[in-house]
């Protein structure tokens, strides 16, 4: 439980950022630090508990990296989406936080941007926080949460910036993606963790 | 005494760049930036003194984790509360600072903003400046001045973004806030200090 | 090819990122940030693989140094400019990112900061990742990445802030630059590296 | 000679750095995080053969804390203020940055301004990088750097945020600063300096 309670918190925060600072517009331009930023903290904080992923696709590239079971990931998956929407639930009812409309994707390119920062991610992930060759190094939480705020400044004006299925589970929430396009979403960001599991794998024949 | 020098030093540092980058306005939208990262450096040197707390709901969270003798917590209070109250004397009577009016708060809104990050604030502190498992390492400053950074982005403002009962003071003083409020202030983030060490014991239950 | 793998991805994202927060201007002002962010975390990421080049003036640099063999430093440059290549390939053809006309160069000053500041990169990397007296330490990324950072907004807009052949490759196949100017860059920044290996030999006679 | 060598280094890039991105006004709202950024990498860069002060008013404070001989204090300073002298100069005739005008100085206010932050300064380098407590971490360049990121958005606009007496001669050259309050700049810093190195001894009985 101490794990699931972790990820709950840490993706409650996350969302909860997400929401004020971008969606409810409070940050400006600096909603991509400001994210990258709460990310990058919880990790720190708690990352010797449960590994700090906060992002489904982040615990399916580590399922697949074999650092993780599969019923494992289920429950953090749940924990992880549950943070989300209790985080976008609060920010919508307490708040009045909403997006005016549904933003008008470019499939085809918003898709794209998701699977690629997605992957580069869960990549950065499973390489900083997971190697043997990276052990015991203090910048993991930098590394990663500065993963999501060049990834937020590069094409979170073309897709959102989600790169994680909870965010994209409360931004739905929120209204700033229609469901079908969070169900995309969700699909293409597990592929995009999926993919980068493997390739840990590879880079690393030896563990 | 070293200790609450050292508290006295930090606190002062933190409000008198709360003083000048966000109420006299001369960081404009980088004053959470600025704030964020004079405590991040406030901590990385002081740490090894007083522990870097500069923050009674910090002193709080680390006196329910078991980590500060109750009397030493009213000390350090003290320390900061006198830090915080020179530095914005100091930023009123030199530099002419001064709120142009309260800010109209929405009640339920602020006090739940305050809880929310001043308990992310302190549960990030206990658990990357106090555990076991991440001792040693060299990102407890990064961290914790970061969820500052973040928090006032998020919900700066909302509440102000205090997320600190010295801070809260100080921009009382300076009339950003009513007394009302910042004893309401007050209030929140000590609870929220209290539960983030109460937490750290759940989480941590071999320590 | 595990370290050409890596160099590639890490090139690739570096340049798309440029091509996406940069030329397509979609990060505004926080441009300079999400590329040094970028360059930063696959630093970290793929460090122990590579060595996290992904910059043939580095190479350059390394190689001077001693570090890396003269056949070796060849097969990451056609890594590194073929990740590059891949990424502006990818920006153009299906995020339709192009620049509306070639910047208009002051030469003399448009090739000094580009000595400078690629001088400044590949004089940090060398120090930060190289050298026996900074072994072991959790900075290297975040040392490198800012140097672009402070680089990328000290004359990013006198030289559009390459500091990195596979970048100025890139943006030269985005229009940004006309290939007579990027071949200049090419020659000053190579230039610039090597300097700072010999640099790096004078420094530390007993490595 | 590469102690001094390093230290022309580093203040050039950093002088240079303040001369392109605040007085050019390259970098906008941006010069404080391209300043304080550029400081933090050389120190983490040279930090192991010089120290990296990069200030006068620093290597005053590691005099006094007693890190550094008389003698060799004078030949850091000369190799500061002549790497601040060159950048500047190369700034001015190559780049064409001048100010408009000097700056109208508030002077008690920019005094102050300028005692108190270079006094945060040169207290966090001697306490992060020359104490027995803090050996060995990976934070020090980190923590320098954002105590001048900091600085530059409390109280840039009131004293131009120097903190530094070889930046306040380059940008006395630039014309920012008339020569008057270039030396005013000076013995205030050099003050600051040493009141921290003293302060130290205070804090750390033991070494």
């Amino acid at each position: 439980m101490r794990k699931y309670l972790t990820e709950f918190i840490g993706t409650f925060f996350l969302v909860f950022t997400v929401a004020m600072a971008a969606v409810a517009g409070h940050a400006g331009d600096f909603a991509g630090l400001a994210i990258g930023g709460v990310l990058m903290v919880m990790i720190f904080a708690g990352g010797h508990i449960s590994g700090g992923h906060y992002n489904p696709a982040v615990s399916m590239a580590v399922y697949r990296r074999g650092g993780l079971a599969g019923r494992e990931m289920i429950n953090y998956w749940v924990a992880q989406l549950l943070g989300g929407a209790v985080a976008a639930a609060l920010a919508s009812q307490l708040f009045g936080v909403a997006a005016a409309a549904p933003m008008q994707l470019q499939r085809a390119q918003a898709l794209t941007a998701e699977f690629l920062f997605t992957f580069a991610l869960a990549y950065v992930v499973v390489l900083v926080a997971t190697a043997k060759a990276t052990q015991g190094n203090s910048f993991y939480g930098l590394a990663i949460g500065f993963t999501v705020v060049a990834g937020a400044y590069a094409v979170g004006k073309v897709s959102g910036g989600a790169f994680n299925p909870a965010v994209a589970g409360g931004i739905g929430i929120l209204g700033v993606l229609g469901w079908a396009d969070v169900v995309g979403y969700w699909v293409v960001q597990l592929v995009a963790g999926a993919g980068a599991g493997h390739l840990f794998r590879y880079l690393h024949p030896r563990e």
